[in-house]
């Protein structure tokens, strides 16, 4: 593992790190904020998975999560959305290829080679951060900003006693039913719809749920509102009875703004159900 | 004016907004954040003015200045660091021509048509914002970062009476001892040094000083230290008994991460000393 940059921010560490993936067969990049507690032993770790055309730097400096996470003495990694790299397979649109990994495990050409994104949040990240950090393997928890919102609640719903909580902002929230998820499915994983239900939030709420509590924030302005379904991410949630809460945020957007104006909430909603 | 986005941000909104400047000959960009309160009547109002390479948006997006400022019920402006544009005279180095305005009225040429960012800040853009938005003309402080936090420096001491406060991170303080001052001062106002005074921090501290509390941060671990001369202001300072503040923070750099670690405290000193 290579060390890209480290810069000290609120008390703690904001560091930039690359290693070799096993499984996406590239080189991969990460952020990871380790808070002023992690000096004295391990702290939880937050899971922050950033949305289409991001990289790991985008919520690093944008979600303004440092600050809460600091205070809450929780470390934050910002994986990357995808393999990137020469010899790695992309597409010209934003929403397929580099930068657009959609959190799964490709079993198409040309992009099973490399597109494990799934595999590599749920097994190889978490190794490489364990065993370089002082982090507590046992208190972990997700978030994520669209179609990071979509992978931490899919991610969270699959692996169950992983994350004690999951929080999402603006999540593709029903992508088997969206432009954003069809297409990218169909090239992912094939035409065969029976692979993709195990990557829709709402059709994994409506069959397991959560085991923990799920925080929702949604802005009532958001540009993809059509793209993202909210709406039956919340019907799934309520007929399910799942603890959780579902927050309609009147006037924000999409963007980094509406990100950075509620992490505050989320990461404090996070550590409590780490502390419990 | 034109509005080029408008996001909703901390209950308040940060807008993007692009005008025609008749002080610069060419269109200016400037971001602004209104906090809730602004829905109510006029705000207090915080200048934050950016580094070399910077535009509008570095700051907007990486100082995580807003949910301070929308919990104090403080505006800030961003404005842009130069003229840009076609026929906008450029130089290919970082810290010359577009992006480094360095704050002065550029008196040489081909500087001199456009580069007048003194008169752009002190003048134009504070018309322009009075005329627009529920701003407090008579409330109003003043920061930066780097050549930024030189610009708020020398203009809250060139212009006693205009802020109520001024603070400054990393702030190239010492330009006429500096090879980040030495040069674009003989670029944008020639190779007399007696037009150099008037844009030194140090030498108006010596001189003048502010009426007024000063508080200046600055990183241990600042890569630029040696451009920078901070033992310099920091001399000045003491040597006037100027009311104020210079912290050393150890270990960090130059970065935004420093910025942001940080931005609070500063927001929370002007609005103090704006509310005195």
């Amino acid at each position: 593992m290579e060390t890209l940059s480290e810069n000290r921010c609120f008390g703690g560490v904001q560091g930039v790190y690359r290693h070799r993936s096993n499984i996406t067969g590239c080189d991969m990049t990460f952020g990871l904020f380790l808070p002023p507690q992690a000096a004295r032993g391990p702290v939880p770790l937050l899971w922050y998975l950033s949305g289409l055309t991001c990289t790991h730097e985008n919520a690093m400096t944008k979600a303004h999560a440092q600050s809460h996470a600091a205070a809450a003495g929780m470390a934050v990694v910002f994986p990357d959305t995808s393999p990137r790299g020469e010899g790695v397979a992309d597409d010209p649109a934003y929403d397929l290829g580099q930068g657009a990994g959609f959190y799964v495990n490709a079993t198409q050409d040309p992009w099973a080679p490399h597109f494990r994104m799934w595999d590599y949040i749920a097994i190889e990240l978490p190794r490489v951060l364990m065993a370089n950090f002082a982090l507590d393997d046992s208190r972990q928890a997700i978030t994520g900003h669209s179609m990071g919102g979509h992978g931490a609640l899919t991610l969270a719903m699959r692996n169950p006693g992983r994350f004690a909580s999951v929080s999402a902002f603006a999540p593709i929230a029903n992508p088997t039913a969206s432009d954003w998820g069809r297409k990218q499915f169909t090239a992912y994983l094939g035409a065969d719809q029976a692979a993709w239900a195990a990557h829709d939030a709402t059709l994994l709420m409506r069959e397991t749920g959560f085991r923990g509590p799920v925080l929702i924030d949604q802005g009532s302005q958001d540009q993809f509102l059509d793209l993202l379904r909210p709406e039956a991410l919340a019907e799934a949630m309520t007929a399910r009875r799942q603890p959780g809460t579902f927050r309609m945020q009147e006037g924000y957007d999409h963007s980094y703004f509406f990100v950075a104006s509620f992490i505050g909430d989320h990461i404090g909603f996070h550590a409590q159900a780490l502390a419990e």
